[in-house]
Formats: structure tokens, C-alpha cells, sequence
């Protein structure tokens, strides 16, 4: 534990993937006091708020809201609407050369969970939001880039008390900004993540058991691949 | 109607008060598609969201989202948790100046609200985000502030597929920005809002009656005072 940030609160956004899963067990180990916010907004794949409290509990957070918000009210993604998860996509296809932005992006989700983990953090006194986005292996959102996160900073410092008042300034932590999913998994590994209890896929069957198919599965075996492990989640089903 | 934007989306964020009636006007003048957005956010005075309903119906507006999101998850408000709604202050203890940011702010909402506003826009393929916040009779709340209104308008374009495709840009409309209380009346009268049907007390009673002694009623009543006019709202009630 840091003496520098010990007792100190932040926020971490987890959905129960891999890739927050890594983000929080970093946060708990620069000794911040974590308090962990999910959300089930009509996602098609909302098993991962249930793989969310396994993470949140095994961590040992301080906290963990799961806030609900219906995001079928607008649709306009896979993830929210009847629109079909596109399934067998090699990387080129993925990649953000490939073709654009997928249709499992969801309009402006990461800044409506950034907005509400500004909310929680300026209630809790926390000045630190951790959010697992990643720009390299980052499936072509707009929302997951260098330049959005500074932005919301910035926005998040003038949209607050930090903003008028002369109290500590908000910092937004993207830690997982510049890495591969093979080096997420490598340092979540070491930080003693379970990834088996995380799950990834967008269009799970039943049990939860993941397609296999849908870029995340695919960006997801990529990582373990890379590192040459075993995926545990995969491991575990047998 | 204006030739130049006919036919072009917009959403609107729509309360119920006097501001957004009156910025829904303006953009209803302006000839844009109107789409008007709301929330139940675990608020004290919901019953502004029926006088939102209202206020939508009789300005024809293509559509009327309702959202539901308990932000009394957090708390941390007057609006939002068991902390007293402040009455009988003056102007000049509501003021910018006389007591800092006062406890009927509501953590981040603005934030949220237009993160949902502009989720809705980019699924219906709007470019413009009109929202009723005013700088001088603000009330001291951070985001409220012209700073913040640019802010986020940045954010919106790296957000959003504006910020990676070839589309329009996102316009964050804030049409009352430097408007008095009464200007802004006066401005609605001249488009033909019905106030009467408008509610922004903090803390209404029995069938929705306003308690004239929150900051917002007081602002409200300077504001009709200043124009000259009897508060429709407080006449129908006798």
C-alpha cells in the first residue's frame, strides 16, 4: 500500500470484464479505499453485473452501487437493441482500421458512467475515477481514446465543486490507455486477478456460457494467447 | 420556421420549470425537430416531470423521452436526500456571491443529463443539445457556468462518432446562458409559453403547490415581479 494514497477514496467503473477487473485490482493496490460502481442498462449481456459483485466482493471494495438505466429507451446498439452481434470477425476486421465503428458501440455510454461516477465520487469526497478504456486493442470507440479521457477531465473539474470552490482537482485514471489486452492480463496476473470469474462476451449463451465469437470473446482469447494462458473463465466450463 | 434548420433534430432537456419551457420554445421557433428529454432521478419535487409532460404536449414536440435513474443512490443533496431544501433566503444570500454552492446542488447532474442527452442525439442523428441553464440567476451551481457548457460541447465531439467519422458536429445550445430570470419570461411570453403550467419549486406541497420560500421560487417570483406579471402558475392556484 502507498502511504501516498492510503484512506484515500476513489471510484472505479466495473462491469465484471477483464479489462476493469485489472483496472480495480490496481486501484485496491495503490492502497485507494475503492468504491465500485456497475451498471445494468438493457445490456443484452447483463450476467456481467453478476461477475461485477464477484469481482467488487473479492477485492474487498468499500463499496459497490449497481445502478440501473435503461438504455433500450434510445437503442442504437447491438448491445441495447435488436441489432444482431456481429460474430467471427478476424482482428484486421476489428481493428480500428478495419471498418469503423461496430455496431456494439453503445451512443455515448462511457460518458453517461463517467457522469455518474463524477456524481458518486464529488458525494463521496472521492477525487480519483479509475476506467479500464483501452486505445490500442479498443474495438474502434470513439469513447476509449487519449483525447476523450482528457476531455472529461477537464469537463469533470469545471462541472463540480473542484470547479468553484478550492477543494482537491478530479483526476481520471485510464491506466490500461496504452496497453494490450496480453499486457492487461500480465499485470492484472501479477495483481492476483481471477479472470475466471470476469466475463467479456456480448452475446453470452446459457449459463453464461461466452460465444466465442463477438469481438470481445475474440480480442479476449487474443490476450490469454498471447500470454500463453489458459483463460480460466473457459477453463472452469470445461 | 427557419429554412436553415427545418426538419433538422434536436433534444431538448426538459424539467418542467420555466427555463427549459422556454428554451423549448426557442428551438420549436428555430424549426428544429423537437425532441424533448426528461428525468425522474429520485428527485423530491418529481412532479415536475408531469408538468414536463405537458409543457412537451403543448409544444408539439416530435418526442417526450422520461428517464428513470435514482440518483438517490448517491445522495448528497437537498433534492436527493433527507437534507432540509433552504427557504426564505434572499437574493443576496442566493447569489453567486453570498454563500458559495448551495445544498440543493445535485452532484454532476447537468453532467448526466446531457450525457443522456447526448446518447439520445446520436442515436436519432441529431447534431443539436439544447439545455436551459442561466449564469446570472444560477444559484451558485458549478455547472451552470459558460465553461462548462464549452467543456462539455468538446466532449461531445470526441465522444461520439463525430469525433472519428466525417459527420456533423454536436452543438450544445444554451440559449439562456446570459439571460436574467426576467428576460427569459419575457422572451417565453413572446413565443407564447404557457408558464401556467410550468412548476420549479424544490419542495412543492399538496397538490403540487409551490412554497414560494425555496431559492427557486424566489427566482422565479424576482423574475415575474421584474416583467410586471402575474406567475400564472400561482394564480390559477387562487
Amino acid at each position: 500500500m502507498s502511504p501516498k494514497t492510503m484512506d484515500k477514496k476513489a471510484v472505479i467503473l466495473l462491469s465484471g470484464g477483464l479489462d476493469s477487473a485489472t483496472v480495480l485490482a490496481m486501484a485496491c493496490a495503490q492502497g485507494y479505499a475503492c468504491h465500485a460502481l456497475s451498471f445494468r442498462y438493457g445490456q443484452r449481456h447483463a450476467i456481467e453485473v453478476a461477475a461485477a459483485r464477484k469481482v467488487a466482493q473479492s477485492h474487498g471494495v468499500s463499496a459497490h452501487v449497481e445502478m440501473e438505466i435503461d438504455l433500450r429507451a434510445f437503442g442504437g446498439s447491438a448491445l441495447t437493441d435488436d441489432i444482431e452481434v456481429p460474430k467471427g470477425r478476424d482482428m484486421a476486421a476489428i481493428s480500428v482500421e478495419g471498418g469503423g465503428i461496430p455496431v456494439t458501440y453503445v451512443p455515448a455510454r462511457n460518458t453517461i458512467f463517467l457522469s455518474f461516477a463524477l456524481a458518486y465520487a464529488e458525494t463521496i469526497g472521492a477525487h480519483d475515477i479509475f476506467i479500464g478504456v483501452n486505445a490500442l486493442d479498443y474495438s474502434g470507440y470513439p469513447d476509449c481514446r487519449p483525447d476523450y479521457i482528457a476531455a472529461f477531465e477537464k469537463l469533470a473539474n469545471l462541472a463540480t465543486k473542484s470547479g468553484v470552490e478550492d477543494v482537491e482537482k478530479m483526476t481520471l485514471h485510464a491506466p490500461l490507455i496504452d496497453l494490450t489486452k496480453a499486457e492487461i492480463i500480465a499485470k492484472g496476473m501479477a495483481l492476483g486477478v481471477d479472470y475466471g470469474i470476469t466475463t467479456s462476451c456480448y452475446d453470452p449463451g446459457e449459463g453464461g456460457r461466452p460465444c466465442g465469437a463477438c469481438d470481445s470473446c475474440v480480442l479476449r482469447a487474443k490476450g490469454f494467447d498471447e500470454v500463453g494462458c489458459v483463460d480460466p473463465a473457459l477453463a472452469q466450463l470445461g
